[in-house]
């Protein structure tokens, strides 16, 4: 079986893109962050997110989060996707999967939306 | 032909939800705050948000956005959506429709994404 190659979430989004409003982004720069917004854009995957990057530790397994109506398979699928969108950073420890929020996305995000100031 | 009550862009966005980090957000915010994530999630609508965003004036028509390499009855169709989401306002003048970018949007979007300081 050959693995495609994935990207580092760090390389990948870390410094991506001006504030939205500073100047018209590139197709480039566009492809990067509607990565980053498309993978918040599930309501479900939304609120598995906030999950995450509002529980004790600031890390999260599976077995932490049950309590969004959504069967632990799709938990982790969905834990899946935020990964592969660099949203979130995971490290097995015996059973589980332990997920954690990385921090240069949020800030990357919040970047991008914040209103140019000056000049 | 009977029109559809839309929602007026303040109310639904204005005040969405806390900061992604300080607590699992409820399936409600998730809704509204997914709906904003999703409309930026796809990369030519990124693209013309940003067109808008950073236009002179801060607004623009179709007739300003000829570069993301689509039609422009694409245009208007992802501007459209960006619309029905809350992220831009619309207002006919003459021949053509001008967007802006609403302000309270991008304030509660970079709320959801600023990293909780402090207790």
């Amino acid at each position: 079986m050959q693995v495609l190659p994935l990207l580092e979430p760090e390389a990948a989004v870390a410094p991506c893109c001006p504030p939205l409003t500073e100047r018209p982004f590139s197709a480039e720069e566009a492809e990067v962050a509607a990565r980053m917004f498309k993978a918040l854009g599930d309501p479900v995957r939304l609120r598995l997110f906030s999950a995450v990057a509002s529980h004790e530790g600031g890390e999260a397994c599976v077995c932490d989060i049950s309590d969004v109506g959504v069967s632990q398979p799709t938990v982790s699928h969905h834990l899946k996707k935020l990964k592969d969108a660099g949203l979130l950073t995971s490290e097995r420890r015996g059973t589980w999967v332990y997920y954690r929020v990385e921090p240069s996305v949020l800030a990357a995000m919040g970047q991008l939306l914040s209103t140019a100031a000056g000049p």
